[in-house]
């Protein structure tokens, strides 16, 4: 039967499993790539798995998030990094070279190859013909290990693209488009593969927008063939010899179907704050913007920065705008300079920061409360940008040049047409700046050996994980609504992110955004019973931190019940101990309250002998039929108190 | 008798007294000049003085410091100064369009003028030919409002320069030769005045660098002639109008006299943790270094920065050091990129951060604990880099560029001789990019008064300050080494500075750099006797806040005793109502131990009448003469609570 790319990358690395969705599938991994929030963890679990050596082919350590350095935490996590990097044979990228997402594109993206990366945008790599997947931390430290991958093998959604882009929209309309119609669950279980004559038209960069915000679609990767748009972009990387084509065969089927005619879409917005709250960017022109934000992961390209640069060229934001310029890689800095659009961009009024994440992940450029702040970023959930009251928009380089020229919001067509600024026609460099000098390669693994790792007071020990007991009798801490994502769980920004490296202290930041009690409430009865969570649908979206697992476990948290679970949170919940279930009926959510003790009995039995679990509401005197997901390994692994018990128990 | 410039700009602008070193004088003021960390303070001194609009010639309010934005409270901040910009007649330059004070020189500095800056680096402006002075916010507030400034007349210290520099030496080796010879007290008192033969080879860029660094020799200000190259400067500037002539006087005697022979100069470096621990940087060749800053109002030029990327350029910096270059406006951004030294410096591996003071002022980029950095800044006071235990070493852009590309300190001469770098030969170009869109200019009165201040929630009121008691009872809370630094008194810096316009919350970091305790125990007496500080000679040094009387203040100090002060907090102390007490007995320094109870009776009497103060030990039984140097209108702001309690009654 003739292939899609999607089953071609699974047949080619298939280590174990049917190709049936839902069915559990291993896969070896060829790359890994791992960012510092979450990297800390990942190099502490390689510690704890006694690794010598990476056994991928290639390894990235990036250093994108903790960038700010408000004090000595962050300088010493990157010593921190840079040490572990040097002893496990793996790639260390300084801070400045870039976010990771492009710059491993630039440096170390392979078609026909898979990866994995403690981090949810690691989808981006499917703009090369990757399959590159999002997962905790520890599901990375085990394929450095040389472990295979383990998913349940997700349906393929074939979404074709007709027709070519109009002036003043972009890629990043289009994946807003894909949001407005299918929302943040929109993926779950999918991998979306994007096929059809409009790829044509979509440059390597274009398709990394698009296959990026997979993430916010839910889908557990996205997918693009590797054609001449991918040899080009190599080529211009000076990477031509690490191209082969990978496209789908013909009459290959898809599992789900859905078209797209890019002729047809217009600029798009996201409001605040969730990225599938989509509307016509004419809709809501008028708003006032007092801060204008261009870069991150999202959209990343040379072309990102390049369009917004020839719209301001010339001209002068407006008085009242900040208008903010994050290059995302030191790469892309040197082309955009040598190009006179690092020129231009200063001289219409920008900030132009250092090349990382940035505001993307709360590191400053935090907004005036219920002040708009429109964003080229990916996501836009509630504080995520520091402000508590924030109001956060997403939408494309063109809109959001268009708002800093006028200070307000405004269809960039009709921004262009008032204003008498031409459609811009980009001539990008044939060959970019390649510059590997703040890459800094493996060390031969003699010389790796001799590494000591830079262990500063802030790098704490992972905690320990005692078993999950038989019966589990605890109050539910606190209820939490649809949707709730992991920068609610654990949030990111300035205040928490330098605790990354330290478990204990971080603790004291989860659900502090929905809940500034639970930490306190969960320390009171921590060393009793402990605590449960209950959620509603999508439990867990956004972000792959696996520290919205460990910091609740830390506290207490044995198991939680929720309608549904985002993908990568779901895995980590397992991965760290913490029991993942799911109402049979969901009706039994709106049964439960915050406060009710809940009895699970026999629960050890139970899951080894796959018996149907019930929870029982002591304080109601209800019973709720309640099942999980999990494999038999991840069965295991919660038995344990977790994959590193259990990894431990297994010698 | 023929007079020195200082003399001359004194004499244009003298309201009141005599120029007898010692004697109060009261000068009109030209220009005032706020940044944010301060200007948030003055915004409010304003509202609190019923100001309609600045009295000043020109008043520049800029956002330099809080560029961080880790939450909402900088860009309130920033909302707030721009509405009271706006509201008091007030320019207000946008966060990214520079440091205050080479942002000031290129836009608003002109020969023959006067001006006060709520920052203690004001004095830079002396570059051009101005007397230009750092004050508490409360005496800029006082000039914006018409008010003459009140200062006893110093000493004029005429520094002549003889000779050129040789190549890899530059202006802020001057300047460190200066505080090797002179120390951080050595200009307390005392204007100092460049002539001589050697002014011939430095540009009016290179004059800001030693004037700016006037202040770390405790000198009221640094004054330079108004010669040809402020000609050449300003015309660059496109402002060769604003030119005026203004030299010595042939004959013209000093008061005090020093000499440098340029040529005889070598690279300087000052040690960690003082700006006058300064020994050639041949003495110290060889130490590793961990990071390397460029940037800063010490080292603002276009040159300076020309002259790194000249350095490193087609060359790569260490592999472990972070180089980070801070701009320090986007003009200088601007010239920076259009002459390629830009891309120079990307291409090497610098991380290229937003134009502001940055780690300077402990905004980021702090170093790991013990590590070294380089840093072209001003200041290496203990911790103000926002790492508790730094490692900070001061030294010129040439040994700054040296130490990023081999990863040590080492002479500049010796790097550039081993690594066959060429001296460099800068081509500047002869207009600067000359753009004033992100400078927004004041509003047309009617329309001013129609402004309403934007409030935001951590913009708190000034707290009261009720009279001084006629006698004191109080312990004393905290005794001080010598040199203290206003940085330790009320720390700047990521945590602290966001509260800078939020007394009682700020309060809580009050002394805790060197006693984390002492906020708590002030509290504890705060409503009952208050209590007192030790301080040992040079008290208060470093930079202008006003916070750190205020903040002490608040919690309740009512006198300090000291061997000696800084000008500026003596000031500062003297404006909030706080007592500032001098040792007839230097020796009495050493006979008290915190905790004692010092009795000061019959003060208010004492200091109306200008009787004697004795400090009576109450623990120890000893007693103490003390006394004062305050200006008969200090003594009656002092009695009355403070200035702002003294203008209140005044009406």
């Amino acid at each position: 039967m003739p292939r899609t790319v999607a089953h071609q990358l699974i047949a080619s690395h298939l280590v174990d499993g049917e190709l049936s969705p839902g069915e559990e599938i291993a896969l070896a991994v060829d790359q890994t790539l791992t960012q510092d929030a979450t990297g800390t963890l990942v190099m502490q679990e390689l510690e704890a798995l006694g690794l010598d050596r990476t056994q991928a082919e290639v390894s990235v350590q990036y250093v994108d998030h903790n960038l700010l350095q408000t004090d000595e935490k962050n300088a010493e996590d990157h010593a921190f990094l840079r040490s572990a990097a040097q002893r496990y044979g793996i790639w260390f990228s300084k801070p400045g070279n870039g976010v990771s997402h492009p710059t491993h594109m630039q440096r170390f993206g392979r078609p026909g190859t898979t990866m994995v990366g403690s981090d949810s945008h690691t989808c981006a790599a499917g703009s090369l013909g990757m399959l590159a997947i999002g997962v905790g931390g520890l599901e990375v430290a085990m394929a450095i290990a040389g472990r295979p991958l383990r998913i349940r093998m997700p349906e393929i959604w074939g979404v074709r693209l007709t027709g070519e882009l109009p002036p003043w929209v972009s890629a990043k309309d289009v994946v807003l488009e894909m949001l407005r119609r299918h929302t943040v669950r929109g993926g779950v279980g999918r991998i979306i593969e994007y096929h059809g004559p409009g790829l044509a038209g979509l440059t390597a960069m274009d398709r990394h927008v698009i296959a990026n915000m997979g993430a916010e679609l839910g889908a557990t990767t996205t997918v693009f063939p590797a054609d001449d748009a991918v040899r080009d972009f190599l080529r211009a990387e000076g990477r031509e010899d690490d191209f082969t084509e990978l496209r789908a065969e013909d009459g290959a089927r898809y599992d789900v179907h859905d078209e797209i005619d890019l002729s047809a879409l217009e600029p798009l917005i996201a409001r605040p704050s969730a990225p599938d709250d989509v509307v016509p960017v004419r809709e809501v022109a008028g708003e006032p913007v007092s801060q204008v934000v261009v870069g991150s992961s999202a959209n990343p390209g040379l072309r990102d920065f390049a369009v917004t640069a020839a719209m301001v060229r010339g001209r002068q934001t407006d008085a009242a705008v900040s208008f903010d310029v994050n290059p995302t890689s030191r790469e892309i800095l040197e082309d955009l300079t040598r190009m006179g659009a690092t020129f231009d961009l200063i001289a219409a009024g920008a900030r132009i920061h250092q090349a990382g994440c940035m505001g993307c992940i709360g590191m400053g450029q935090a907004p005036a409360v219920g002040q708009n702040s429109l964003r080229t970023f990916p996501r836009n959930f509630p504080g995520r940008s520091g402000t508590e009251e924030d109001s956060v928009w997403l939408c494309s380089p063109e809109t959001a040049a268009a708002a800093a020229l006028t200070g307000r919001i405004g269809d960039p067509r009709d921004v262009a047409a008032e204003h008498d600024i031409p459609a811009p026609r980009l001539a990008l460099p044939e060959q970019a700046s390649v510059n590997t000098a703040m890459l800094v390669p493996p060390l031969p693994v003699e010389q790796a050996r001799e590494v000591e790792l830079a262990r500063g007071p802030n790098i704490s020990a992972l905690p320990d994980f005692p078993p999950l007991p038989d019966r589990i009798e605890a109050p539910v801490l606190l209820k939490a609504g649809d949707n709730v994502s992991t920068d609610e769980i654990s949030p990111a920004g300035a205040q928490a992110l330098p605790y990354r490296s330290n478990v204990p202290k971080l603790a004291d930041f989860t659900f502090t955004r929905i809940d500034p009690g639970y930490p306190e409430r969960a320390r009171e009865v921590r060393d009793g019973s402990g605590h449960l969570v209950v959620g509603g649908e999508n439990y867990g979206q956004g972000s792959s931190r696996e520290h919205a697992a460990i910091t609740p476990r830390y506290l207490g948290l044995r198991a939680v019940l929720a309608r549904s679970y985002a993908r990568i949170h779901w895995q980590n919940l397992a991965n760290f101990g913490i029991l993942p279930l799911e109402f049979a009926e969901p009706g039994d959510y709106d049964r439960i309250g915050t406060g009710d003790v809940l009895v699970l009995d026999g629960v050890r039995e139970a899951l080894e002998s796959g018996d149907r679990i019930t929870a029982r509401n002591a304080s109601r005197d209800e019973e709720y039929p309640v099942r999980h997901s999990l494999s038999p390994r991840q069965v295991r692994a919660v038995l344990h108190g977790g994959q590193i018990p259990l990894l431990a128990a297994e010698g």
